[in-house]
């Protein structure tokens, strides 16, 4: 089998050689580049306007055609016509161009393909809140199955950005602040996907979560050693365990160099350190946004021969840069062709891999595509139940049997607001309000509805999420005392570029509840009827008020086409909660930026006035059964090569079943260089019925606890670890210390970097 | 003369060398703490009651003494007796000790000498603001002739840490946001308070300023660039062109490590790059921190050899980890003594330099202090006058004559108002109620009733800084209306660790004005009288509402003793206001950090929903009369080696005489690495009469244009350069390109750093 794929790699490389060496300059250029047939006016990415498409695709494809561009995603269109028309370009571009190579299609993907009526689940925070990876690769597979049979080779998920302030509008793309869960979620996205023979392409390499501010696209102040440590963790998995093809560039700079630009990370990093042999994308006008935003290029041709340079193979959306810039920058010998011709070798080799250097397209292109099957729907329905977060209980939930229930506010009746930004309906479709959402998604009202008998469920929308119209107040407040029960849905809606109170281009100075969902609670809160305040969110907002004030408060982060019957069945009690806080819940915008993984600040008051914690720390999460956790051990043997060998007891000691997300954090007593006060080492989610126990046992291996160190090597260093399980990062239930003896161990390639867990 | 220093600097070297070969180990130690005689539970320094002295002086000075910590400045005592308990010291330790030598006696001096009746000046801030080097030397000199007659041989100041989050509480000890302002102003207190031999020390090196989220001792996300061209060029220009004398190791970690332990800062870059030959001396407990708080230390005898190895020369307040634990760790061979040898020797050579090896203390201690002269008057009441920043004007201001004024707020009529953190009055005095602020500050109220008779000047408090207390609204608001026009005078308090709105552990999550005071201005607003609102401040406040509403806004950063007539001053129009805003005036906190200095961030809009703007630009500040600035030119040779003649015309077209402040800012169009959108090359302050007119020539170096590119090293790229003058960064009133030619300049120790300028 090895002996197969090596010789098939071989043949491969022979074969591209063979092509790249028969190409002439123009040919080359037009595989590194893609096109996008996009309708102006309807901005996707930032600065669109600034890009002018003047060619049409029967020009830009006449040398042949690297990538086509979104399309599915751009406009609501049948997939099936959408479909006939792809396979009959890909047969042109077979017959009718001299090298004969179909073009490569990729989609954006995020939360599930992104086009007209295809399954939408749940965001990516809520991937982090299940602390299911298993679940979320059964997703990347169902993505992937959907992609695969309309002629997508490639989508442009997961991110793997490690939240670092919440402020920042993407965070709504994200999937928690601990570069741990980030790495093992997005792993197991990569995984899911390319089990269907689609590339999976990493965002954003790197740092882009790191701006000024949490402004999009403003400068990132780290430095190596948090680069290392917190940023580079989650990618380098995806590479070296996920083995994922393909990884896009980001927008951001780095301590000055904008990374589109920057060798030390696309080539140094990502493929001589890491072994990547996959291709790198460039982020929607990245190449050219080298001239436009960063200034450190005088021209496109500048622009494109800094990103070639740097290892970034491709061009997005299209060839802004790369097309006639860098073919006269080569022509002026300012750019070495060799350089064009490794990233040409690298566009052909991914080719080759998807088998599109044999494809012919003589088959019939699918007629009926089914994108939201039933299989869709139960994995949906699952990551959403898992997913969402009880955040506070005084006990009145689960809603007791008869109860009356006013449902209110923007989101409780809204089908967009259980959806992401880069999901189709709220990327997309917010430019065709003729077409509906496409798929069937209940809302919290409906599902309510549907689970407690219409004639319990009242409802008023209150207010919109994002303007000061409070005309609505009046009959909330009635049609709260008028109920046993408020429900008040309140949040975001997903949106781009300032359409969307979160999402890419949506971020924000303040983190109360936009508009004047604040006012409607307080409206609400004061009929004195018990409050259940559920947040249908793409970001954490500092609702410390609502978790000291409201009878119950529900977190669940935009959670997806079945977002509806999972909240509303935890609601009823049919589901019992088991989310937890993938991120920390913020304080206030003035606090941030702000990570659980901070060092030691001092106690509250020694060296500032300021409170060092956050309203909730990440890891919490209500149940309605009770979890206890003790006889936390470690296997003797405990050397700075690891692994550790952990086991504790976990007990469901409440009135019913449920599940429980394990939790095993770790703290480094004194190293040579600062470390977290709490480190998330290992996790594992565990069904336990009433009365229940199980011994949970993680193999905690080096890579887990090893850190950069003064030099810059990445080490384990023997001394004192703390270690604790407990209901979040800051509480500990049951812990232990241990002593890592031996000596400074230097994390290799073949240390692992998951930690391995059994349930007995 | 330089022959003669030459064998001067011999013959001390040898004769510490010989100093040292005879002591023990514990005579060496002694040499390199300091004792504190301080009252316990009056904290002026962070986690101070965690260090309790056990031991007394006679004990701890029994091998001599390295420093004598604030002789003067922890509680309000008479000048003359504690020089003569100073002086009767130190003759004991010249002659009862086995090696004879005195003590260095250290003190606070940021704002003034920090004693009991000592004259103090504005804060740093107002420093910056009034873009007068010079006059910031006269303070310097003023300050250490003070010093210099009560014996203290070196102060702890002045702060260069580069302004980098408005919300950290020693904002209030800064001078500013800009490395170059910071560095000039600077330099101009260290070279006037080592005129008089009195050694200045820089704090704090070096990072500190840009914690994460402002909040006090978190760590500091910068990348070695954004050190490098950021935070560093303020230390050098005062290392290299102010021959500073001593620096202070700043308690912050920089990207995992402690400052306080890294050799590549406190000696590869301060010592071996740029020629330091001073000591470096601790901040308060840094050294136990490293165990402390940091955790990069097991215990302090490890703390105490990390310091040491790094470069940290001298433990201040006290000997916790130099002492016992370093013995200890030395007689265990865990700690070098050749390392104790170096810092007792820089020590001692510290000691030669200030004629401390040859004092004997037989001369009779000063007997007749003035610490508060009419000299020290003089600059404190012209720096205060120029430091006063006019932020908008309708033209209520300069009041009209006859005018009745309600005077109102916190600040109108409390001394401490005019104080910053470091002042001794607000430092130490809030621990001894009973004695009085012991120099004569007149308040606001005050200066205004003697500049425009009683008569006309109504007053009343309104609120406290920092409280809910509301009830004395009704009267403030009685008040206005009975006036023409209401000043109202808002702002901070000065303290430590709490005690204080702004200040040495006193951070702030938002930064809306503290307590009730918005709601205060609201009352008074809500009378329709013009509203002149008076900010007393440590940091610069959200105050864009007071900048859309207020008839004027006049911003000034604590002033000093003659700060309530000099403001009285400029609002009577018998001082024409010249302050400029040395920071950003911000939008929100949620908006931070932010600094002026940010690379391109696109236009408002393309890429964010949020304003890349801050309420009122760096350098801004309004006069009574109006001045215009033309005819930007650059003599023609434009090399990258520099220097940049840059000329520029200078008129006042108002209706009466004032100071100007221009300010050269340019930007590199196309570089490397990405530069700032601004970046202040020069700036000079201009006196001109009505109708005058200049031509201000600036000479700006290579190194006032260099950065740090890809490779790590401080360059001139050629290419073209923006230059423009005007009223704030902001606007390009006079504006010119310039092309420099030649290849990569690599700034050497020759380049200049300040930019000269002529005024003709």
């Amino acid at each position: 089998m090895t002996d197969l794929k090596l010789s098939g790699a071989v043949e491969a490389d022979q074969r591209v050689q063979d092509l790249v060496e028969r190409m002439t300059l123009e040919e080359k250029l037009a595989q590194i580049v893609g096109f996008w047939e996009k309708s102006d006016g309807e901005a996707v990415a930032p600065l669109q306007g600034e890009f002018t498409v003047e060619r049409t695709l029967d020009e830009a494809s006449r040398h042949g055609l690297g990538h086509l561009t979104r399309v599915y995603g751009t406009r609501p269109v049948d997939p099936a016509s959408r479909a006939r028309w792809l396979w009959a370009f890909q047969r042109r571009l077979v017959r009718e161009t001299r090298m004969g190579i179909p073009a490569l299609v990729h989609e954006e993907c995020l939360t599930g393909l992104s086009a007209w009526r295809a399954a939408t689940f749940p965001t990516p925070l809520a991937w982090g809140a299940s602390f299911d990876p298993e679940l979320v690769t059964q997703m990347g597979a169902a993505i992937g199955g959907s992609m695969r049979a309309l002629g997508v080779h490639q989508g442009l998920a997961p991110v793997l950005d490690v939240i670092r302030d919440p402020r920042w509008g993407r965070v709504d793309e994200c999937i928690g602040e601990d570069p741990y869960l980030v790495g093992t979620v997005g792993t197991s996205y990569v995984r899911g996907l390319q089990s269907t023979g689609v590339h999976a392409t990493l965002k954003h390499f790197v740092g882009y979560s790191a701006s000024q501010s949490g402004r999009n696209f403003g400068p990132v102040h780290a430095g190596p050693r948090e680069v290392a440590d917190v940023l580079l963790p989650p990618f380098e998995m995806a590479v070296r365990d996920g083995g994922v093809r393909s990884v896009m560039s980001s927008y951001t700079e780095l301590d000055g160099i904008p990374t589109a630009s920057d060798p030390s990370i696309l080539t140094g990093i990502l493929r001589d350190r890491w072994g990547f042999d996959g291709t790198v994308v460039a982020d929607y006008f990245g190449v050219a946004f080298l001239q436009l935003l960063h200034h450190v290029a005088g021209d496109l041709g500048e622009a494109a021969g800094l990103a070639l340079a740097a290892g970034v193979d491709i061009e997005l959306p299209a060839g802004d840069a790369y097309l006639e810039p860098l073919a006269e920058a080569v022509r002026d010998g300012k750019v070495d062709e060799a350089l064009v011709d490794r990233a040409v070798t690298r566009a052909l080799l991914q080719k080759a891999e998807l088998g599109l250097l044999d494809a012919t397209f003589d088959d019939e292109p699918p007629t009926d595509v089914e994108l939201d099957t039933p299989e869709h729907r139960r994995i949906a329905l699952r990551l959403a139940e898992e997913s969402v977060v009880l955040l506070s209980n005084d006990g009145t939930l689960p809603l007791r049997q008869g109860v009356r229930v006013a449902v209110i506010g923007p989101n409780a009746d809204r089908p967009e607001a259980m959806f992401g930004c880069y999901s189709f309906v709220n990327h997309v479709l917010p430019h065709h309000p003729e077409v509906g959402v496409g798929i069937e998604v209940p809302t919290l009202r409906q599902a309510l509805a549907a689970e407690l008998g219409s004639a319990s469920v009242l409802s008023a929308r209150g207010c919109a999420v994002d303007d000061d119209d409070r005309s609505g107040f009046d009959d909330a407040v009635r049609v709260a005392t008028e109920a046993d029960v408020a429900v008040l849905v309140l949040g975001d809606h997903a949106g781009l570029f300032g359409r969307g109170t979160v999402g890419e281009g949506c971020d924000r100075d303040d983190l109360e509840l936009p508009g004047v969902q604040r006012e409607l609670a307080e409206a609400v809160l004061a009929t004195g009827k018990p409050v259940v305040l559920v947040l249908l969110t793409g970001r954490p907002y500092a609702v410390g008020w609502a978790v000291e004030r409201c009878a119950a408060v529900v977190q669940s982060f935009f959670p997806g086409e079945e977002g509806g019957p999972a909240l509303a069945g935890v609601l009823s009690g049919r589901v019992n909660p088991s989310g937890r806080l993938p991120v920390s819940l913020p304080r206030s915008a003035g606090a941030q930026p702000y990570t659980y993984l901070h060092p030691a600040l001092g106690g509250d008051g020694d060296v500032t006035n300021l409170s060092t914690r956050p309203v909730l720390p990440f890891g919490h999460g209500l149940s309605y059964t009770t979890f206890t956790h003790t006889d936390l051990a470690v296997e003797p043997i405990t050397t700075t090569d690891g692994p550790l060998v952990v086991t504790v007891r976990v007990t469901n000691t409440g009135e019913r079943g449920g599940d429980d997300v394990v939790q095993l954090y770790g703290r480094d007593v004194v190293a040579s260089v600062t470390r977290p006060v709490a480190q998330l080492l290992g996790y594992q989610r565990v069904h336990l019925e009433r009365g229940q126990t199980a011994v949970v046992e993680l193999v905690v291996p080096a890579a887990r606890l090893a850190f950069t160190d003064r030099t810059g090597e990445r080490v384990v260093e023997p001394g004192d670890l703390e270690l604790w399980v407990g209901p979040s990062c800051a509480e500990r239930e049951t812990q232990t210390r241990v002593t890592l003896t031996g000596g400074v161990h230097r994390i290799t390639a073949d240390d692992a970097r998951w930690t391995s867990s059994v349930v007995r």
